[in-house]
């Protein structure tokens, strides 16, 4: 009967209750700061057609890193890249019956069908958070500010993250002003995003390759090199409101150099990184996305959002030693079985204590004998074993030990909720 | 640019913040419930490895009810359709290093590819409870007064729903008293598996083609006629426990028809059902698989444990009019913005707010008159609004508006919070 263990699918993850434990913590900070700014959960299905990705995803996910599954009939069902297309698709099915603004998170599982390495998995989670109807300066700062205050319930410092901020817009207004044509945005926009990854002769280089005069390159050069974001007036909304959010603006930072791959971002795009530069990725990111409905055919309704994944948050918790020690203890008592026939005792108590709102474990069977049950309750450090016999059934008592000083004291049962505690 | 509107795929649901709602409500009983009884939650991938189900899971589910995926080797991965192999399998990698009892449970999604219909769908949750190490039937009896209790904080009552148990062991040592061979056990089980379904006479006539003479067919019928576990030890010790837990023992019955399909389960096997029947199947079920771990290739670890679906749940809450009402409104106040040069103190006061625990939004552009801003708070039936005008700024105070009453009331900032509690 016996054969081998068959191993869990490459690059997921077991969450035992230890990893559980520290998922859950990390979720319920996502949860608290989202619903604190009067956002509320949703979730799509985990399976979407193809269809919907097509055109917004990146072709480089869709052709390689994609987890396929189909219908008999042979259409296309992917296992979800990431979560915003399901938002969108929600949104525009029943877009004019929703109120505005739409404040919406969701926090659920993705894939991406790529080689497992540190950092990454086939299987992760994503934070994503939206505000989906106004199309202003400060609705962006709030995005900006959720992000911020989501790092300090971390307790992540601003010396430790950064979010780095641009406007597309406004690099389309700077190139415009200098005398580049306006279908060079596109094209500039991915050199400017391999910018921190090339030499300044590369840039250049790359520059003159889409065309570019001297005197535009030099003019390129010096607005990347002053970040000055004063000429936009939309960057300069944005940074007067998170002036305002006590603590945050500190995280958050001017970068030109941000554009974000996805060709769905339309205004403000952000990254946040790791300011030891360990990580070698951005953390996260995120933008405005004023016409994703409308390209998977319903109303246009502006919009600003991100995703988070878990693991790169994860993984900075480490190296800055801010994961929390989640090892306390499941239930703060053992309720012991002496006999067969003490084991009602055992049961009445165990569920008054509950009923009290105690978290206590029953021990599983009323054949062992004392001594298994007091190991136990040791290694799995539970803090007092309650001890019922018939000399405490007679005299309607319990007695209560104390693991760590096995100090024991005798009590009524109504007493035991307020002793221990 | 626009085009159709891609559709979710069949058989799959969006939760809007509405249904998300319930859907948080009731993960949220099944997590407290778990947890007042010392388990812990796990979770593991959403895909396995083929391998894992082979043999297990029934053939019908993976010949016909599978979402398959595969490695670029073609080894197929299988989005899952229950957890347990997945519990086992995780239980199996560590079995030595785990602390004896295990108690565990996931809330989780689960596929299965079939035509959808009603109460069914291709992607649903379970919530999945185990404990693994006891062989004891206070082991069992636990488990039951889980799912009891579960029902009390559901609002469903005993004249509402019951869980119907049996001992297969039982049933084999009753067909071994009556001189039928052993190796019938199997065959006939699932023959009691249909007894329900089909007429005295068809029951009849399945036992006499498995070549039972009709002494044995009328001992058989005596003994499912009679509905008495006194000669199982097993049943008498699991149900004298269940005696013990207040309330719980009126929600379970013996019921000497309750097979269940799956090949892992070895003694007790346990349905819970809508006693109107209008479900017209069980609501979820489970049972002990002492060799469970052992079939995968791991340690023999017994244990028992169930699943339960959300969908029938929510059904059966639905047909006794349980669903609870949780339009609560998302935040208790709406900070307004009058204009460019008071947003700065807006944000001020809603982050002051948010500090002191009050969940707010904040209105989402400075350029709104304040009349579509108060519309909106009518509409998301929020009860206060806070106006902050240069008046306000100039004496350091907020106007609070109750929504319901119309009534505005001048306090500094230090008030609001105590205000409107």
């Amino acid at each position: 009967m016996s054969k081998d263990l068959t191993p869990a699918v490459k690059g997921t993850r077991d969450f035992y209750p230890e990893e559980m434990a520290f998922r859950k913590w990390l979720f319920g900070i996502m949860r608290d700061v989202s619903e604190s700014f009067g956002y509320q959960e949703f979730d799509g299905p985990e399976i979407e057609y193809l269809d919907l990705y097509a055109g917004k995803t990146s072709e480089e996910i869709l052709s390689e890193q994609a987890f396929m599954t189909q219908e008999r009939d042979g259409t296309k069902i992917m296992l979800r890249p990431e979560i915003t297309p399901t938002f969108a698709r929600m949104v525009a099915q029943k877009s004019r019956g929703l109120l505005k603004p739409v404040r919406w998170y969701a926090i659920g599982r993705c894939w991406r069908y790529e080689k497992p390495q540190r950092g990454r998995a086939r299987e992760f989670f994503q934070w994503e958070l939206n505000i989906l109807g106004p199309e202003s300066a400060e609705a962006d700062a709030e995005i900006l500010a959720i992000l911020a205050t989501f790092f300090q319930k971390l307790g992540l410092t601003p010396e430790e993250v950064v979010v780095r901020v641009n406007d597309r817009s406004y690099f389309e207004q700077v190139i415009t002003e200098n005398g580049i044509s306006a279908d060079k945005y596109m094209p500039l926009l991915r050199i400017v995003d391999r910018k921190e990854k090339i030499s300044t002769e590369e840039f250049n280089a790359d520059l003159r390759a889409e065309g570019l005069s001297e005197e535009q390159v030099v003019a390129l050069n010096r607005y990347f090199d002053e970040k000055d974001y004063s000429q936009s007036s939309w960057l300069s909304r944005v940074f007067t409101a998170l002036e305002s959010y006590p603590g945050v603006s500190g995280y958050i930072v001017y970068d030109p150099t941000i554009a974000r791959g996805l060709d769905y971002y339309t205004r403000t795009v952000f990254e946040a990184w790791d300011k030891t530069g360990n990580l070698r990725r951005a953390l996260f990111g995120g933008g405005r996305f004023d016409n994703l409905t409308a390209a998977i055919g319903g109303e246009r309704v502006p919009g600003v959002g991100y995703a988070v994944g878990d693991m790169g948050i994860t993984e900075v918790l480490e190296q800055f030693g801010k994961k929390p020690d989640l090892s306390a203890p499941v239930v703060t008592l053992l309720v012991s079985v002496l006999s067969q026939e003490t084991l009602s005792r055992s049961i009445e108590v165990v569920s008054y204590l509950r009923s009290a709102g105690v978290r206590c474990e029953l021990w599983s069977d009323a054949v062992s004998d004392l001594g298994k049950q007091l190991k136990y309750a040791n290694n799995k450090k539970i803090p007092y074993l309650a001890i019922i016999g018939e000399d405490e059934i007679s005299s309607n008592t319990v007695v209560i030990k104390d693991m760590l000083s096995g100090e024991q004291s005798s009590m009524e049962l109504e007493a035991v909720a307020g002793f221990i505690s």
